[in-house]
């Protein structure tokens, strides 16, 4: 048991090089929690490769630093002479892991841009710290999306006189999708912090239950104040006033704003839109996909196995277990994302602060990479 | 075993009295299906309300019909002077049971008018006798819906050029909820008979997955092609246009025509309006509650115990059991319904035929009830 994973806060660490073993990178394997810690050893790239597939590992900016981390061990696991060319065979193998969250091949672009000039001798020690210094550039990131948007939650806060500010969420787009902090939660972590009022709805995610099963043990751990509800209930609590605020994370967003994320939140976007609740998108703008204009259009959307939807994972009487809810022949189709257009977006909470979802609101913050 | 549970179609019944004994009312115990299919005996009216409560028994006419049978069995029990007494004391707790429905109230009402001048001595009989003819009567209702709404389903069938017509409907509003035929499902089972291509995509509908458990097994039963989907996933579908209706039930409608169903309805319908997929309401006009204008301030919203998010029924090694699936100490909300408000809804479909949802709609089909 690793003391990080049960204090959260500033120490906390989703994924991290072994302590005096440089061959070894260690993750918590999220399909195991809340009801186990396990910490899983990723040995090689293909170890790396499985974690993301399997999602012992999710979330946008932790897939792609799971993605630099298994390219880290690829190459240390070369012959001094292959090292580049095993870096790009692992490259490859590794951009197809997943299809949907555009740090994938981002933070592989960026690994394989910065050895071209290294050598041999000096990659490993050179890569290790570039990956070190791309998980810790994620962990100011999220911390600066968490300033930015906890201007937001300030705003109703005193609008509501102090009164309790109630968040709505979905998936998780925590410390648990990231490094530390999260996206989505980073706001709700300063604002708590800062002794603002805060409650979470959380909502369940089918079919992986990322809220129920992540976002619960997060907020949990620490001592933010939140109440679990099925995907379902999101409309029903907008049209009684109960929610004053949501925030969602992104896996991918055009230059246009519009966002992909977790299957479901588009629901929950056009309820927002229904109900007049601010709806934002809290992301690092790695996520940002500048070359697509149109996410219904542009955007791969990731099938998964019928498992996920049919198999649901628990513990009875202190034994763990997988069950089978569904033991019919019935066909079933589990897509694992889904868009939200621009249009849907009250604003996007980003490192660099924020702005409108429409490409002149990114190209104001980001003029070097929108180049319109 | 009783042989019509497993050939669905004109025989099918989800209550009845049992075979050579007038005083066992029984049903299908809803909980265990499709894993299970136990025959449940009502021997008094304590038992129908442990049915309707814990949901043996759940869809709005069911509700209804076992509301109805289990003051035959209150009555059956009662002495020859005092059964006048026990059915009003029974009707009296009945009501409680469940607070969304207005079946409930609404068949005992039916009953307690009904006695009024029927003798002691002819009561058990005759009160039978009204039972069985409600349960007759849904059955008709329910052929009625299924006959108007078949005309919808035509329509988009041709216009498809006999292609595939893809309807998605949420919860169970099928046999099981209904007494026969359902509401919702009844026009898809008279496009399936009558050899229209259909395929249906069933919301698994969380918390108490009546759509994955239920809607899934009656489907199969029938043979009805259909493909299971989370309730995330139906925004994202009909964005890609996926879905050419949606058909939803009701379980309380205003007489201005917004609608209470099942939770996680309402996101739906927004979905649906957003993408232009026409939205149409079953229900049998005894669901329409003609006392209220507004159904977000005027329907009472039924919330059920936690442990139905937490905890999830099924398979696992031959062995049915319950597992936890959020062992954490978080908060947990659990409303059942939601509102569907009237300008969401393309149509409602009833047993006297389509109408818009407004009060103007609902007066024309039914001008004797809606004495505006």
């Amino acid at each position: 048991m690793v003391s990080h994973l049960i204090s959260m806060g500033e120490s906390f660490r989703s994924i991290w090089l072994k302590k005096n073993d440089p061959s070894v990178v260690q993750i918590i394997d999220q399909r195991k929690l809340p009801h186990q810690t396990i910490i899983f050893d990723i040995t090689c790239y293909q170890d790396g490769i499985f974690a993301i597939r399997e999602m012992l590992v999710r979330g946008a900016p932790l897939i792609g630093a799971t993605a630099a981390w298994s390219l880290y061990l690829a190459c240390f696991k070369a012959d001094i002479n292959t090292k580049h060319e095993s870096i790009r065979i692992a490259a490859e193998e590794i951009s197809t892991a997943r299809p949907t969250a555009v740090n994938l091949r981002g933070s592989i672009q960026r690994i394989l841009s910065f050895i071209k000039n290294v050598k041999d001798e000096d990659l490993v020690e050179a890569l290790k710290n570039e990956v070190q210094a791309i998980c810790n550039e994620d962990i100011e990131i999220c911390k600066s999306i968490g300033k930015n948007g906890l201007k937001i939650i300030e705003n109703i806060s005193s609008k509501k006189n102090h009164g309790t500010v109630n968040v709505l969420t979905h998936c998780n787009a925590g410390a648990l999708a990231t490094i530390n902090w999260g996206t989505a939660t980073a706001p709700i972590y300063y604002a708590h912090q800062k002794g603002i009022k805060i409650h979470v709805w959380v909502d369940e995610t089918r079919p992986r239950n990322q809220g129920s099963q992540l976002t619960t043990w997060e907020l949990e751990k620490n001592k933010v104040p939140h109440t679990l509800i099925v995907d379902n209930a999101g409309g029903h609590i907008m049209q009684r006033g109960m929610v004053d605020l949501c925030i969602v994370g992104s896996d991918r967003t055009t230059r246009t704003g519009d966002v992909a994320n977790k299957i479901g939140t588009y629901l929950k976007a056009l309820a927002a839109a229904d109900n007049n609740v601010p709806f934002y998108v809290a992301l690092p703008s790695t996520t940002i996909d500048w070359q697509i204009d149109d996410g219904i259009s542009n955007i791969p959307i990731e099938e998964r196995d019928p498992t996920e939807v049919s198999h649901i994972y628990g513990e009875s009487k202190g034994q763990l277990q997988t069950i089978n809810t569904v033991p019919t022949s019935s066909a079933i189709s589990n897509y694992a994302f889904d868009i939200t257009p621009a249009n849907l977006v009250t604003g996007l909470i980003t490192e660099k602060g924020l702005c409108e979802a429409s490409a002149e609101g990114l190209a104001e913050l980001f003029p070097d990479q929108a180049k319109i």
